[in-house]
């Protein structure tokens, strides 16, 4: 099987890698519409070969789209536009807009609309991580909407490379991500602003920074190329987050300014239940 | 040198491992009310006896206090009281009410007011883990008002575990921590009960919680007895950081509202500043 990924920065260089190192491909051709990425997808071995969009599509029994999700929903077409036999997946963060634009293609059955559940907070070819996929869940939207052979086989590579398969809507798909993933990103940006302000009077207060600080704002270091459109397409479900994420922070400094520590202590003991679902 | 180290759980715990382990101490008792503690440090090695309060004081050389942060000012008091050569130190991580309520006590120069900045989400005596404090920064604050020797037994002691220290006034290090540290556990706090919320109604919203969901609600583990002393004790400079940190979650908010993607853009790129402070 020959693949080609479309994108190849964190994502789509991350899956390449996974294509060969677990034998699913024999070649994998990169397609990349800045020239710095391709030499240095090519420079890092993370494809065979670059190749141009056009060259791409008859070359290729599997194609991965592996670009901002502003840019999915017109690539899927555009590539479900020129296909005939092969199958066609993305990696995207956000669902509902790209399920709902290709849901009336004639060949829609050849794509799979699948959300790999990792990234970092880097980004590019350079980002690329051997092994980054392995043992980390990958949702299917709209699996019925999908050809049963363009399924399996997504599904085959998923398995291969060591990743269990959920499976839900698209609808659900992209408020669940709000939830457990989206607002992460604005609380960490939101929570680097608010210390970076304050080092404009303080100039040393990063000096202490430790753990705890680098953990929550790591995620501000997120490319806003990936990002802002995931927040634009995921807008009223991020809102929905957002709203009720101030409205807790509000509850809570309510509370100190009231000296309120029996609603503190319960608040906090409530979120400790977090502990049931991370480890 | 002989040690007490008062309050034997993931602090105290790990800094009695840490005197063992660098040769400073021959040995280390601990001092805990909490019986089940007291078993759980002796069975875990993490000190060599186990004494009350009234035996631990001439035994020691020094006496370290590492009891939540509402328990260090008083106990500060009732250890001066009751020395005469010995060094207190102790490792709290608010500052200003501590050197407040010891600043005109006759034996103030025997105690060294210090913040080692390592945690974790665990407590207790078996969350202590050996070396976590190497490599880590070490706050003294008001180094002035500690006698010369005693200030140069804490430093020795940091020295030797591997910690640089940074000196400041104790109010420069509560608006600091604030920022650096408070204001992280608040916001994971928050963001853990958004999410708990949500899963009452979508009850397998946490099946796709990855690593970055993970890395912001870590701290929403830690444990209420050590933290709501902390934000009580440093109310004001908490809330000053939490009313910033709400009006940058609602800045952003209004931006998403509106499609302002310029102005989240140039937010998010502001943010991204952040990757000079942490790698």
């Amino acid at each position: 099987m020959k693949a080609a990924v479309i994108g190849i920065g964190l994502i789509g260089g991350s899956f390449a890698l996974s294509l060969k190192e677990h034998g699913l491909c024999e070649e994998v051709a990169g397609v990349d519409n800045s020239r710095a990425n391709a030499e240095k997808a090519l420079e890092l071995g993370l494809v065979d070969r670059m190749m141009t969009f056009e060259e791409a599509i008859p070359y290729a029994d599997l194609i991965v789209l592996a670009v901002p999700v502003s840019a999915i929903p017109m690539l899927a077409v555009k590539v479900l536009n020129r296909i005939d036999r092969q199958v066609v997946m993305d990696m995207g963060s956000t669902k509902q807009e790209l399920c709902d634009i290709i849901s009336q293609h004639p060949r829609r059955g050849r794509f799979v609309a699948t959300h790999p559940m990792w990234g970092t907070e880097y980004s590019g070819p350079e980002a690329a991580v051997r092994g980054g996929f392995t043992g980390r869940t990958v949702v299917v939207c709209d699996r019925e909407a999908s050809d049963p052979d363009a399924l399996a086989l997504a599904e085959r590579i998923y398995a291969e490379i060591g990743m269990p398969v959920k499976y839900m809507g698209a609808e659900e798909h992209d408020t669940h991500t709000a939830y457990i993933s989206h607002i992460s990103h604005i609380t960490s940006f939101a929570l680097a602003l608010t210390v970076l302000e304050k080092e404009r009077e303080e100039s040393h207060i990063f000096d202490l920074a430790g753990g705890g600080f680098e953990s929550t704002v790591r995620l501000a270091k997120s490319s806003p190329d990936t990002w802002l459109p995931i927040f634009m397409q995921n807008k009223y479900n991020v809102l929905d987050v957002l709203r009720e994420h101030i409205h807790q922070l509000q509850i809570i400094r309510k509370m100190l300014e009231r000296d309120d520590t029996a609603g503190l202590r319960a608040t906090m003991e409530k979120a400790n239940n977090i502990r049931k679902i991370i480890e």
